[in-house]
């Protein structure tokens, strides 16, 4: 496990255990051939109640992001308000939006230097917000970026070059 | 048709005609049993290019509101840029921010008056807003919102009572 560097308020340890099954389905989603970004949900005591990964390459759906297919996995409930969304990366204004919609209070995010989301979105809610900054997230979307920048460009929304 | 009040900018003759696909979809869901709230993607002409209604109790997807469902049925593509959204309803905070991550610039809703999404996120982030107030729409909305008010909250994010 990175070292962490939390940033508005500290990581628990329940939380951590989201982060790194997050981290889990960013790295099946790269062994898919997919964008290696993944998302759990689950109790602030770190039990996980869903999990995802961006599907866009997969399934071709681009509503997929990691979060978004998280939340879909986890299906119809109402509890939503007690719980603890974490993502490897900052989520996107769709994925901000997916968890406003739903309640969740609380997100734990594993990096935001290769992408910051629309973090003023959910400070502007009063979701609670820790960013992790961890290596490996970080490391794992420079790859991808580096690699393959026309899909990522395609992933958050930039039209094509010309 | 139902005459239309424009609000911001009016509704031109094609965009009225993505306008009436959406609703036909909210009319689809509404036979199946589900929420009735339906989107359409096109051109600025009229051209429909995707449609797409509220799936939550058709598939247990929570979502899959009507213009993420659309959005997802469009498929992977770079025109989005191009695009017009049509919905019977104001989008909420995470169809909004679907839209806004999609870049799409220009969204027509029918009507706002039973509920009021995120429009401010789009003046902010400089989309255009038509609002049709139709009155087919709100009668729909009134009628489902009076006869399942449990569903139409879980639908958008409320806590159930207690």
């Amino acid at each position: 496990m990175a070292a962490t560097v939390s940033t508005l308020s500290p990581v628990t340890p329940g939380e951590q255990r989201l982060l790194d099954a997050a981290y889990q389905q960013a790295l099946k989603s790269l062994r898919e051939g997919g964008i290696p970004i993944g998302s759990a949900l689950g109790l602030p005591d770190g039990t996980v109640l869903a999990v995802g990964h961006n599907l866009r390459v997969q399934t071709g759906d681009t509503t997929a992001h990691a979060e978004v297919s998280c939340i879909r996995a986890a299906g119809r409930r109402r509890d939503w308000h007690t719980l603890v969304l974490a993502s490897t990366l900052s989520p996107c204004v769709m994925c901000t939006g997916a968890t406003l919609l739903h309640r969740v209070p609380r997100v734990v995010v594993g990096e935001n230097r290769t992408f910051l989301g629309a973090e003023d979105l959910f400070a502007a809610r009063g979701v609670s917000l820790a960013v992790a900054q961890e290596a490996r997230c970080i490391a794992l979307m420079e790859r991808f970026i580096a690699e393959r920048p026309e899909l990522w460009n395609e992933d958050i929304g930039v039209p094509p070059a010309r």
